[in-house]
């Protein structure tokens, strides 16, 4: 056992003690915590600024690009908002203890299905320290433990606002280890996480391959993996075309960089190359660099670059577009190539659509709509820890519902089994 | 990559497009190909007899226990049982395709989140040959494709029965591959399976310590465990006697071999030298061997043999028993010691019991009943694939709701994100 897994199993085994304390803390208990966290970070403003830009230089010395250094930053304005987040979910309704299932057995048994905290769970992020405080939050609110591992590029802001989350969780009654941060950042502090199973009830990285690969190769406790979004748009023969092309313009250009966007565009051969000429247009009007098969070259009279494969999340300005014969290769080529996070169909034939809905294996499938819009927030939950690509347990957003397990409570009066 | 790396893939690969295939049948449809596999078994009757015959013998070649042998066997009246069980999965209503919430956002979009398959299962299991039927046909009810590896000593049966299975499924306008069986019987076809997360949605290892800790260290993909059940009585000083007695005689004693029999009571300090020596002998009465803490044989007037642990699962008429100070330190024992089955607290006093089922974090909490209640059927669901001792997903008695995720289909009518 190394000093590095006997550091981290230490950290795991005091939040598992805090988190059953949290379990059986009230809903109003919960928002008093909450409302010492607003309160905490709004005093420490000044800790988490100066922390904050001690993470910006290191991070301008070590030469990351200005989006990394974009999203370290956290700015007067980014402060404000990350603490009314806090405000919005303490107006949030707790779902611990709602009763899901009430049931009385033949021999009397009162059986009561009620949902209760999952525990302790274990985020690991990459460079948002926001993250940090959002995260636990939506934890807490819910009765679970959180114990967090951010990007070493944010570790000063991480260790601020965790402190202030600590600090306020003591002032409230509760164990300074409700929230913990893994301090360390060795990389093979993430494979030790992995291990400790006896103490993490759920997982959930957030971020990209090398991340995942890690976690999933590793972990011995369950997983839920906030991974990436190859999003399809499919437009059918019998589409609007002015419809088809306001929506694809939304899914690929109004905020290229998330997990909801759209990466490629199925087209059906028989409408190729009458949408196609215009729909370019208008994509590079908005910037965006076309890549495409040969049959789209054709259809679009132009040659377009082949994409190197039809798998990759550009999260950029980028668009892959392949003609194909029909529904059916559409639904097949989302299966082969699609990541199963949000695909959406265009079509003015109901059956068409509906079949699209029912055969396309995917978190959210949309029928003349928008990608855009799997989101928590758009769902009209409220809040989300992040959208999970798993379909084990929380599918697509992951709110506060999704954040809880479930428990049987029997009441009986010296029943026994016959 | 081996041999057998590819031939295990190659089947996964033909699996999941079966299971894609079963994934969008009606309920109806599924029902057909039940009953198509409740005809194969009846017919299939002399072959199955001849395939368990060749696994007994060999079974009995090579010394298996006599234990192990009943496990084995399928008689007649086991067969008969079996495709009993596959015409009452018929009859029990399919979860897919329920809406679970529907709702419009603001913008008009309709929303509707509606339960799924999951996809390809995987389960892993030992010894009961029964459980290639039994498991497979809940899978099949609730369109979701079954890989199945069982024990190698039930081979000859296995194949038998997955070759009736596949019959069945092909006779219904099925692929074949909608059960498959990983005939191969060596050790690493596990951790390979393991690795199958590209087509295997979900593995569900059924066994014991070796097994679980196989599955565990190696799967990439979500795990659902069917472990054990370290299952507690305690009996405060609150409680009515003659119920704790017959409680636990139940718990213990009325079949001491399955996860949901009790292994350890606690016992209040201030009525166990009341309780215990009655309570001793009729446990003896009952053969129950009596393994003791100090306090206990103090209590008891006798020297009782401590017990190695407190983390076995006897699965046998054995009991550890440990005088407690409280409900406190009650909680505490089966927190660190229990496996999150099921527990169960004797006593009149209302609060203390409320204090406990709260406070205890297990799937199934009682207060004065027997923990021998947690099954599917007894609970009222008609089947159930195993009993799950995680937290994710599926707690407890898992049936078909459990073999069931969900998606979210969004109506629109060209909406896009503002």
């Amino acid at each position: 056992m190394s000093e590095l897994y006997q550091q981290i199993e230490a950290l795991c085994q005091k939040a598992k003690k805090a988190s059953r304390q949290l379990a059986i803390a009230s809903a109003q208990r919960k928002n008093e915590l909450l409302r010492a966290i607003a309160d905490s970070l709004e005093q420490g403003r000044s800790r988490i600024s100066e922390a904050n830009a001690l993470d910006l230089a290191r991070g301008r010395a070590a030469g990351l690009s200005a989006a990394m250094l974009d999203r370290l930053e956290l700015n007067d304005h980014r402060i404000t908002s990350m603490i009314q987040s806090v405000h919005d979910v303490i107006r949030l309704h707790d779902p611990v203890g709602e009763s899901l299932k009430k049931w009385t057995l033949p021999n009397g048994l009162q059986m009561n299905k009620i949902r209760v905290p999952i525990g302790l769970i274990g985020i690991i992020y990459e460079s948002r320290p926001n993250v940090t405080v959002d995260a636990s939050v939506l934890c807490l609110k819910t009765g679970n433990g959180t114990i967090l591992r951010g990007g070493k590029e944010a570790l000063e802001s991480n260790l601020v606002l965790t402190a202030l989350l600590q600090e306020a969780s003591e002032r409230s009654g509760f164990l300074r280890e409700t929230v913990t941060l893994l301090p360390m950042t060795d990389r093979e502090a993430i494979p030790i996480l992995c291990q400790m199973d006896s103490y993490v009830d759920l997982l959930i990285p957030r971020g990209g391959h090398g991340l995942i690969e890690t976690v999933v190769k590793n972990a011995r406790m369950p997983v839920i993996k906030h991974y990436n979004g190859i999003c399809h748009l499919y437009v059918h023969e019998e589409a609007d075309f002015s419809m088809a092309e306001r929506i694809l313009i939304n899914a690929k250009c109004q905020r290229p960089g998330v997990c909801n966007a759209a990466e490629t565009l199925l087209v059906d051969e028989r409408i190729a190359a009458r949408l196609l000429p215009p729909l370019f247009k208008q994509l590079r009007d908005h910037k965006v660099k076309i890549f495409g098969d040969a049959r789209a070259s054709q259809a679009a009279g132009e040659t377009l670059p082949e994409p190197e494969n039809w798998t990759t999340e550009y999260l950029d300005l980028i668009l892959a577009v392949k003609v194909v014969k029909n529904a059916e290769e559409a639904v097949k080529h989302i299966e082969e190539y699609g990541s199963h996070h949000s695909d959406a169909i265009v079509t003015e034939n109901e059956q068409v659509a509906e079949r699209f809905l029912a055969e396309v294996d995917s978190a959210t499938v949309y029928w003349n709509a928008s990608t855009r819009f799997t989101d928590g927030g758009q769902f009209g939950f409220g809040a989300e820890i992040g959208i999970s690509t798993d379909k084990i347990h929380a599918r697509g957003p992951m709110a506060l519902e999704e954040l809880t397990s479930y428990k049987y409570v029997a009441r009986g009066t010296g029943q026994v089994r016959e």
